[in-house]
């Protein structure tokens, strides 16, 4: 099968998945007998490019890492913005890594709006429109038929929605725990070595581990959207990044820290959803984690979960150390699952 | 969909996925749209039954469980053996769970030959089939387009398969570390504590994690099996477990583990498997791991993998502690992913 493709956002996340395309082309058509051409590419500032025959993927990433436009990559009419690259481009399936505010969850959600009510497949690396709308969104895929995949967006590549679609079947999952924002377990780490809490969030702005303003981080802000798409997505829940109980970690010190140390536990911004009746509650707020609780040990740009559910006791899914290929990886994952029909219930044995 | 189901094996596993399978049916009906009959049922010592009908499951349960035979529940000519009811009984999919020689695989590898080169599905457990005959029986279901999935071989009901199946696409696995024997990992553990090798083996025989012969554990068999297992599925090799380099954990002192301890590490059960140029190697052996290594916190019953791709660096997956229902609970994964058709290449989108 082919697969035209139309890349949205193309930072750090869209050119490492560009490039993981190019490395992988021989692969995905030997293995999966799956092409592709990306028929159009947006981005913020780099301008946007259509071409109905395909793009060369490797001149749009000359052009982009050169700080030069792709306008000049695109053939036919002025496209005025993403969201009018999203209604005329030629395209199966939408490939989405763009900037997002997490407490709205926007421009994201739009794109992921239009690019299925189109009638396309959508994977998104974007936590915004599974967190803001993930059952409008699941609805108007499941009324086109078509697939809105999103492994990116919790854990990078790790398959947390991919155990979540595959492995956790007529389960009831009571309960699911994870250590998921870097940049709170990197600054938390240096106050247990003893660093300040301001030269930490500075030295996490330094190697790019934090934003030029930290406060979405260190506020819990983007723990709080995380735990959310893991409530909405494996527990069913309806909730929004505002609903959760959310303490972040500016109120730590190095005495906390260190005190948890030797005490046997280690500080971390634990997220963690529960069954509570009916309902599900969900909270995010920095909790000493003993030793022996796997999560505890996840440290700089590594993450993770722990699902309970009423057949397994407790199953821990860790990540290493990240980038953006990482990240990428998940999406071409759902690219392929999406190629194989994984969106479909398929019920014929 | 209606699916007549064959149970082999009805021990602590097969007991517990009769009693899953009671407990789940209304969900496997609502959601899955998955509705099944058990038509048959073979044990070692607790005789056997066919009823096209479909048996009572729970007067089946309650037959063994006071120990009389399920001949009594039996309709028909008698059946004289397990590999008989493999070849005379109405089915679809058989459930395998039986006793496993592991240096062998035997009889468990005929009885997966029996039931796919019938046609049917395959479900099993036993880590014997696929560490004896992968390749093998994977051309067989392919033959016929059923499936042959073995979610519980590693790892109980972690879906350590399902991952490779659904999650690890287009990646080159290029190294597997599990820690994947309870026995050994109890022992190890006690000595840390002090206890002496031999007295553990005993603490480890009364609660029922080692066997009255504990020297398939003790010896690294039961660990080689599953690291072949891993290496052949995921990795593509046709290795075989007197392939594997394998040490056991009879030469660890009380010394050698507190030592490790004083140095920051604890001494566990390794098995890897590792690209080397063309070929896998494979290998089982007590190894200091530091506690920064998510496998060292492995503990009790849970066990825990590592795997090492070209595009995700290090994911691990830890199983928090076991028991019969969470390794029928894998079966029961594979059993709806069968009835979903997960078993299919499947290429369109």
């Amino acid at each position: 099968m082919h697969l035209r493709l139309v890349m949205l956002g193309f930072g750090n996340v869209g050119r490492a998945l560009a490039r993981l395309l190019l490395r992988k082309a021989d692969v995905l058509r030997d293995d999966y007998g799956l092409t592709f051409t990306v028929t159009g590419i947006a981005t913020q500032s780099r301008g946007r490019a259509i071409s109905a025959a395909g793009l060369d993927l490797a001149a749009a990433l000359a052009l982009v890492e050169r700080g030069e436009s792709l306008d000049a990559l695109h053939a036919g009419l002025p496209v005025a913005d993403t969201l009018a690259l999203i209604d005329t481009c030629p395209a199966d399936l939408f490939m989405e890594a763009t900037w997002l505010n997490p407490r709205t969850g926007q421009p994201a959600t739009d794109y992921a709006r239009a690019a299925l009510g189109r009638g396309c497949h959508l994977v998104t690396a974007n936590k915004g429109p599974v967190a803001h709308a993930y059952r409008e969104l699941k609805a108007l895929a499941n009324a086109h038929g078509t697939g809105f995949f999103f492994e990116s967006t919790v854990m990078d590549g790790a398959p947390v929605h991919g155990i979540g679609r595959e492995a956790l079947l007529a389960t009831t999952v009571q309960r699911v725990r994870g250590v998921l924002n870097s940049t709170t377990n990197f600054i938390l780490t240096r106050l247990e070595e003893g660093v300040p809490f301001a030269e930490a969030v500075a030295q996490a702005q330094a190697i790019g581990v934090a934003e030029a303003d930290p406060s979405t981080d260190l506020e819990g802000w983007d723990a709080a959207v995380k735990i959310v798409v893991l409530a909405n997505v494996l527990m069913g829940a309806d909730l929004r990044p505002a609903d959760v109980d959310r303490t972040g970690i500016s109120g730590i010190t190095i005495g906390d820290a260190q005190g948890a140390l030797r005490a046997g536990a280690r500080i971390k911004l634990l997220c963690e959803a529960a069954r509570d009746g009916d309902t599900v509650r969900a909270s995010v707020r920095p909790t000493a984690l003993p030793f022996s609780d796997p999560l505890s040990q996840v440290s700089r740009t590594s993450s993770a979960v722990t699902f309970e559910t009423d057949t397994l006791h407790e199953l821990t899914l860790i990540e290493g150390d990240t980038d953006p290929t990482t990240t990428a990886y998940g999406m071409l994952v759902d690219m392929i699952n999406i190629a194989r029909g994984r969106h479909r219930a398929g019920q014929s044995a």
